[in-house]
């Protein structure tokens, strides 16, 4: 039983004083027969919170600079036409009682807390987001990682990693992005596919006949629940992991790539698809960025002369982890140069970088 | 000076009571000396609150079906690292105290209530999202609706009438959507435009050399700000009124289209970028629907035998409203067909419907 919390905000041009305020509310939280509790600020403005029938709470502040907050708490299966009613009611009050120094109203859709499924999924840089979630269609917990598919009404179904969203079934421009934006051709080249248990580039790549696909993904766990539940991204090809001109390894990537390096392979395209901050068996990742810098290094070690490395950065606004990134480049054994671009990837609410690296 | 608010809920597998979870709780806000009342809720659960320092007010609810909320309410300029180890504090000792029945832990981005900038833009379909929003470059009230231009940091600026978010710089996709996906060319051809204000399609369209194009937008301060402020989108089309195979007409499209289906004038394309709750000084708008269909079956009488009319529709999730859109289409004083897409617009954070309608 999930709560449904309610903000009301009046922005005023001047400060008002709760005398001149609030009485003129009472009568409405008398009315819905709600418990009054003034407390004591010490200064900071006035304060009451009302407790009603079903659970119901107001907290009323009129704040001493021209501010006044309601928050109005209920039960979800609580009367909502009624709850409407009582803001519709207040809001009403208020632009009367106030008239003239009102610059702004503010009424949010309402906060669903604690409900069954929950539909807050905060972007990269920090920002509240509520999707259109109605349910959870698949949630496992592996040895590596929290791992939720999640529907949406008009993306589909979003996978979501540890709580990141990674990629929704709407996200074809997610993949292509990262498969160097339509630019490349795949057709008879070796690929090196890193993560990507989704299965969105393989199915891609697949399609232009490469010579080779070498996918590696860690999570089992990730790739059954995307063959069962993101097929608009994935088809049928997660269904095996041999086929075509592909193959998966479920392995950590990072002895993967040491024993290709060891034994010389060169991939003309390097696709690093693992998750922002990635997951590794391997005892050496002491910090998320040396942990990338050894990814990358051994990837472009891996990299044919005139191969292309593409990976996802970050969001466009997360300037400072972008630039952290673009130090990490220089530092590499090999020296590189990199190009970016920023992709708008419909189910992410933000713009996002995605680079190309090849060697000098 | 703005009211921060944060949350912090934990949904637990099984109803805990308050005696074993709240006395663990209370030096926490003994320390921070906050002084608590506890409210009766009639059986609905533990309810405290807790007012300290500097307006803090804490409310901590232990509901009785396996849920905890908090909220936290700090001025914006209260110190915020000290609220952030309040807020740390109190879910660590609650991960303690209810380990073994915790399922989930969301502590959402805090909201920010009555901030000079507002960052709180809904979706169409009612979700909240807040935006990288950090100025208000552009604010007038006109005859005919409140307009702003925010600027977003990953966005560019950002044209909102009343309230609704029109098009970002960002966005081109919109343009290109509302003028068909690049799937038309519009040499030589009679190009009407209504609304377009912001200047974005008038701007693509004049690059492909048409015939004619007639803009009719009307608010002359839409104009003006977006000619400032919009650059990105309108580049310097909306510098002058009229131009090289181009005129902008500041008038209610209502009464121009009347007359041009009196002229018998015809048109190749109509893109019609009127707000989706179009505004007009025409009497006849008693309702939305009416006036859509008004717009509409003008608009369709001056179309060409063989000529497009592109709209944009509405969210994707609003299946109700662009049923009744379609069903409108069933309704003109002239048959007509048309086709749907549907697009991902950066600025939007959901799906949009745009419709290409012609005469059968």
């Amino acid at each position: 039983m999930a709560l449904r919390h309610y903000t009301l905000d009046f922005n005023l041009s001047t400060a008002v004083d709760s005398a001149s305020t609030v009485p003129g509310l009472l009568s409405i939280f008398h009315e819905q027969e709600m418990t009054e509790t003034v407390h004591d600020t010490n200064g900071h403005g006035y304060l009451a919170t009302f407790v009603g029938k079903n659970g119901r709470l107001v907290v009323l502040r009129v704040h001493s600079h021209g501010l006044v907050t309601i928050d109005l708490q209920c039960y979800e299966e609580d009367n909502i036409a009624e709850l409407d009613n009582l803001l519709n009611a207040l809001e009403n009050k208020l632009k009367v009682i106030l008239n003239g120094s009102i610059t702004r109203i503010k009424r949010l859709p309402a906060l669903v807390r604690g409900a069954k499924v929950d539909r807050y999924w905060p972007t990269a840089d920090g920002r509240l987001i509520e999707y259109d979630i109605d349910r959870v269609v698949y949630e496992e917990e592996s040895a590596y990682q929290n791992i939720k598919i999640l529907h949406s009404q008009q993306f589909g179904n979003i996978l979501v990693l540890n709580g990141d969203i990674n990629l929704a079934e709407s996200d074809l421009a997610y993949t292509q992005a990262i498969m160097g934006s339509g630019k490349e051709n795949y057709a008879g080249k070796e690929v090196l596919i890193l993560g990507g248990g989704d299965g969105g580039i393989l199915a891609e790549v697949v399609k232009q006949k490469p010579k080779m696909i070498t996918m590696v993904e860690i999570d089992q766990k990730v790739i059954d629940g995307c063959k069962m539940h993101m097929r608009k991204t994935c088809g049928n090809i997660l269904d095996s992991l041999t086929g075509d001109h592909y193959q998966i390894l479920v392995e950590d990537c990072v002895p993967v790539l040491k024993k290709y390096v060891q034994e010389g392979r060169l991939f003309d395209y390097v696709i690093n698809d693992l998750t922002a901050v990635p997951i590794s068996t391997e005892p050496e990742e002491d910090s998320t960025w040396e942990f990338l810098g050894l990814i990358l290094d051994l990837s472009i070690k891996v990299l044919h002369p005139n191969g292309k490395y593409f990976t996802q950065g970050n969001s466009v606004n997360l300037t400072e982890a972008l630039n952290l990134y673009e130090e990490q480049l220089g530092k590499l054994s090999c020296a590189v140069d990199f190009s970016k671009e920023v992709v708008c990837v419909p189910s992410y609410s933000e713009l996002w970088v995605f680079y190309t690296i090849w060697k000098k």
